[in-house]
């Protein structure tokens, strides 16, 4: 791919976070496009942007950058995507991709779909794929590698467009899927949105407990508790967005997992090790699995501690 | 350490899982211990701490293990301690230190307290530390290091036993602590146990829907519930124990999380954006208390997947 021409003419990546600066960073490695354009409403964020070079022009209105725009890519927390959407829409050409990293899918659709050009190829899209840092120093061109890319074309997006935009996700790395948005809710509910929530949640428990301290918690944290304080270090104001923008799947989800935990709690106080031991064999193959579809490491503890033979 | 008189005559180990082989290794390695002693039930455990070459001599009886033993430390589940002190109690020397690293306190004092010769010094132990792995083969002997082991002593240990206890647990890489055995049992519910409980919950309500299929769980993992399968990947018998053994403080903390959980589900619902973010935000403080106290790495993902430059 290095070698060739390149995908496109010329990016426009809206917002420049970690997964921003990971596109950036990956399609200048790989040759996908010939020019980046940068923009972010924060001068701050911006001048971070130029001095690690991730791009070519940078700019604090996301109209100026997707002007001549080929392929346009919003990485902003999606509570954002409305009014970049309304910045940008008469600026778009006849022939643009324009789609985003969003972690919800049917916000998404609604919150631009019915404001952009009919002559603009609209294909929403999401990397599954992040680490609990945040800001474009975080990025890395490796962060999509053996990663899933989904992608919810809506009814009238032109399959031509739903290809191109695929290609450059496995350009940079990615397996692509491609889902009913709905269905992407509540898939991700499950997978990220709820787990999310619980590590937040155990995380502010901990925080606020008086018989325990926050030293005590801390030094002990490596017994279980310091797992959920990872997820739960990541970006405030695309998370709130995320709970804000899926509520219905979220809260699906979130009814299902409380059910099971009252069981659980029930099993606990009952003295129930039977059906204690079962559950807790059951979710041994699940990880298993996991690791066995290279989605995690088989190392001990993440291979946060190498095991020395 | 290494060069001078071993600290120990004896050891003998009861149970050889992730944290005995550990501490067989740690010793050997620091010259902590002359002998090692090794017992437990499973002959094919015994035959694979051979083949490991763990200890000096092999036993499916503990009392037999313990004959001569200045440090007896049982490593099996905790459920299994009484049965087991039973067996050794009349076989424990004078001067003999009999200790633990059972991950509830209270329970076993209660087990082992009242059944234990006056001459024995009994001193309940926790090292705080582990991976998800188990059995014999998963041990290497810097698991300690950095780490925390809690001793609580009876009233009646003698200071003498506890301290030579805290160096053996020192010489092994532990920073140590005395605790009493409630507050022990509370901190760990909280930074342990209802962390396991909830990972083993949202595993198991992950692997039985119907409208999301395990493949999607196991492909969109990344996202966050790859991290929660880890600790729900634990040893099955050694939970059911905790859970079994420690059922007030882990119902005590679970009905705090629960509360929260309400809390947060009905900001999700009624689209409480400042509320979420106040919490997502007062989150982040904690890892990075973690970090700093060195009980976690600050590399992204744990590090699974290295950042390059």
């Amino acid at each position: 791919m290095a070698e060739g021409k390149p995908m496109f003419r010329k990016l426009a990546l809206i917002g420049i976070g970690l997964i921003g600066s990971s596109i950036a960073l990956g399609a200048k490695k790989k040759n996908l496009v010939a020019e980046i354009a940068i923009a972010t409403r924060s001068k701050e964020t911006l001048a971070k942007a130029k001095a690690l070079g991730l791009g070519n022009r940078y700019f604090t209105d996301p109209a100026q950058a997707v002007d001549g725009a080929d392929l346009v890519i919003l990485c902003t927390p999606v509570g954002a995507f409305r009014g970049i959407g309304k910045a940008i829409q008469q600026y778009l050409g006849a022939d643009t991709i324009l789609t985003d990293v969003g972690s919800v899918k049917t916000h998404v659709q609604q919150a631009l779909g019915p404001i952009m050009p009919s002559y603009v190829n609209f294909v929403p899209g999401h990397p599954v794929a992040g680490t609990e840092h945040s800001g474009p120093e975080a990025g890395f061109a490796e962060l999509f590698e053996g990663r899933w890319c989904i992608l919810t074309p809506l009814p009238t997006s032109k399959s031509q467009a739903v290809a191109k935009l695929a290609e450059f996700w496995k350009a940079l790395g990615s397996n692509v899927e491609i889902m009913d948005a709905a269905h992407h809710d509540l898939v991700l509910a499950i997978t990220s949105h709820v787990p999310h929530l619980i590590a937040y949640n155990i995380v502010g428990v901990a925080d606020e407990l008086e018989d325990v301290t926050k030293g005590e918690v801390i030094k002990y944290s490596a017994s279980g508790f310091r797992d959920f304080t990872r997820i739960a270090a990541s970006d405030p104001v695309m998370w709130r967005d995320v709970f804000l923008t899926n509520r219905d799947a979220v809260l699906e989800m979130l009814g299902r997992f409380t059910e099971d935990l009252t069981a659980l709690q029930k099993m606990v106080r009952n003295g129930d090790g039977d059906g204690l031991e079962k559950l807790f064999t059951r979710t041994r193959e699940i990880r298993r699995s996991i690791v066995e579809a290279g989605q995690d490491t088989s190392a001990a503890d993440f291979g946060r501690r190498a095991k020395k033979p």
